[in-house]
């Protein structure tokens, strides 16, 4: 058979990956895909410009447009990120009735709902696995590998920077700042750092989960959005001291009265496989009735690591390449007539544990203040500790506690009551603490 | 459209629990496969038996040939386990034309050249998920998710019964037959449990993997297999102080000289997070060249986990029902006209790190004569650590030491000379250690 031809756009960190493992591993993938794969068109903004990859064999152009019009192209890869002028390319070469791999999350967590119903309407396959988690085969594990299942839940560490901060900030007693600054100096993190540290890239990651997870619309406005830029170095000591590590989690939840959707920093107890990954690595817990807990591991970016999940998916794409559009795995895991659009429920509704830190006058009294405001709003308390303050001449302490699960809404009440006791100096400090278990 | 009819060998367990999942999510199964799927026809050895699930639509029969003929019958469940009528019953239901999903692991790793050989030929799917690593979807995963890797090798915790009775040895410093007692009463061990406890169980599954991982033929026959039954609490015990924990895995790795496949105990670094993988969880650790180090956890066995992956399978064969059978992924990962018999390397001549415990008169000098003959073998000790014994009147204490890598049979060669001495009191513990990093 022919080899199939594919365009790729972008020729950067993982264009370039892609180009090398498809080159590297040729025989390999041709002899699992049957048929060979080649570049044989690409784009890139410069193509004076060095490149990581071999480019000998291709037709290179500035112009994106004419890889998504190069009739002998059968699958278009998008690898230029952003969602302006990727999704104008992507909805061309639908429109061209080529299929589409991408590692694009933006696009796909804002505009995939349009993509899909484009994409089907003319045939084609827009396949995604590099837009979550980089490597780690979580899109098909999730869309076909547990597809027998009510999907319960589900709770990721899904952006490798935010994970290499804390975990730098827990084992090494550093601070958010210095530790960020290191990250962008190794390339980990952005110049501009607001995606990765402030939430964003993963909120577009859970956006994604959680539709192929519970067969709702992609709604990535509904996220509720949190980063790890206000995590300090003694939450992450005194949360260590009690058994637990912080991490920054996208965690989408089934309810009786919707789906749950946010993604912020959350205390696991040490126990959990979860609470282990560490540095830039990336996993995802999923939970689904039949199968209980599950969890996929692995590198959730990088040139190569994103590379093997982009050519899976042509792969892939090769497989169908012959085969009618109706029987295809749907793109969000759902018969696209069969997606159904549930509430997301509001942060202030959701229920889970906290972590709490206050600041206090170190005096009799206190703590009876404290908890009688929490048992006023039912909140009840599994433990609490007193610390030293660093600096203590002031006569002030710290009180950290954990709290059972309770409603958003009331913890933020009896919060703001605490707040405004006398006894109460500085912001009271709450973090979300999620169990994890079966 | 129709539903999808499918006929279940078997209403035991697994049997059970597959009905179970596929009437208890019906509806979500129906929105993902865009079908319904309905058990219409089921074998039990005695039908008159009270069962876990609803058999009120399902025709039974005590003959299970009565299923595999049915014309109205497009997919054929086994879940009767056993390689003799199972291989039988598998064979006539693709001579019939009809697809099958098994979670018969013997079967595959034992019989499964032939019979792809036959799916080929009649141009029907033979799905396994569920043959190895219960819910993990980790068939899928290594076959589709990292199908545009070299994979360089593999290490799994693929018995449950095994990692428990492991986990409890260590965790509550039981011994090896207390456990299994225990792993009886509990229904994890069998009452013959032989092919837990001496890695059988564990061999046929990496038999698989490895099949898949490298696109050789399924050769059961050639793993090197040895079980948990002779490992020690005071080894355990002695792993932990030196920061390991001992787990039963099946390794297979890419060396130049050929494929290793092998299952046995195995120290490795508590640091990995495959090492706190614990009770009757498994866990299998993918290495590909292009996504580095991959992992998926969950249940290995047990009703409703084997269920869900035996429906994720029977969902695919739903999918390409209609489909032309030369674009479907192929059983083995590898199209058949590309499965490469790669030599299988003999145990002796295998690479790897060890842990040795030796018992030694309590004397000047004995140090010496032991740490001549490793370096005599060019074998280089990491670490060394002298133990008292638990009963130390005889004037007798245990070594303990790490090597770096060499070859197994150096390995052999130094302790067969190391047994000789007269300094030297009972048998050599040898136990292989992995580093399984990067």
């Amino acid at each position: 058979m022919e080899p199939v031809k594919v365009g790729l756009l972008g020729l950067g960190t993982v264009g370039g990956g892609t180009a090398n493992v498809l080159s590297r591993n040729a025989e390999e993938i041709s002899r699992r895909a049957g048929r060979d794969i080649i570049i044989t068109h690409a784009s890139a903004r410069d193509i004076s410009k060095p490149r990581l990859c071999d480019t000998s064999q291709m037709k290179l152009t500035e112009n994106p447009l004419d890889v998504v019009s190069d009739p002998d192209v059968e699958i278009i890869v998008e690898l230029i990120g952003g969602d302006t002028l990727s999704k104008e390319l992507v909805l061309k070469a639908i429109a061209n009735k080529k299929h589409v791999v991408t590692a694009n999350k933006a696009l796909i967590a804002k505009y995939g709902n349009e993509i899909f119903s484009a994409a089907q309407k003319n045939g084609v396959m827009v396949a995604f696995e590099a837009a979550v988690a980089g490597g780690i085969p979580i899109i098909k594990a999730l869309r076909e590998g547990l597809a027998g299942n009510t999907i319960d839940w589900l709770a990721g560490i899904i952006n490798g920077t935010g994970n290499f901060i804390l975990t730098e900030m827990e084992q090494k007693q550093r601070d958010f700042a210095d530790v960020l600054a290191e990250a962008q100096r190794l390339g980990y993190a952005e110049a501009d750092p607001t995606f990765d540290v402030e939430g964003i890239d993963a909120a577009h990651k859970l956006t994604i989960l959680a539709s192929i997870a519970f067969g709702i619309p992609l709604q990535f406005d509904k996220v509720y959005c949190e980063g790890i830029s206000k995590i300090c170095r003694e939450d992450v000591e005194y949360a260590s001291e009690l058994g637990y590590t912080i991490k920054h989690l996208g965690v989408s939840r089934r309810t009786d009265n919707g789906i749950e959707l946010r993604v912020h920093p959350t205390l696991i107890s040490r126990e959990r496989l979860i609470a282990n990954v560490n540095g830039v690595m990336n996993a995802v817990l999923v939970h689904g009735d039949a199968v209980g807990p599950t969890l996929y591991y692995g590198a959730g970016a990088g040139s190569d690591p994103t590379a093997s999940a982009v050519v899976a998916d042509i792969i892939d794409v090769v497989r169908v390449l012959t085969t009618d559009s109706e029987n295809r795995v749907p793109h969000l895991a759902f018969q696209p007539s069969k997606i159904q659009d549930m509430p997301i429920l509001a942060i202030d509704d959701i229920e889970t544990a906290y972590y709490c830190r206050l600041t206090v006058d170190d005096r009799a009294g206190v703590l009876a203040e404290i908890t009688r405001i929490f048992a006023e709003f039912d909140i009840s308390i599994v433990s609490m500790v007193q610390k030293e303050l660093h600096n203590s001449q002031d006569e002030k302490c710290s009180i950290v506690l954990i709290t059972h699960k309770t409603i958003e809404n009331k913890m933020n009440s009896a919060i703001s009551q605490i707040q405004s006791l006398e006894c109460v100096d500085g912001e009271i400090v709450k973090i979300r603490l999620e169990e994890l278990d079966g």
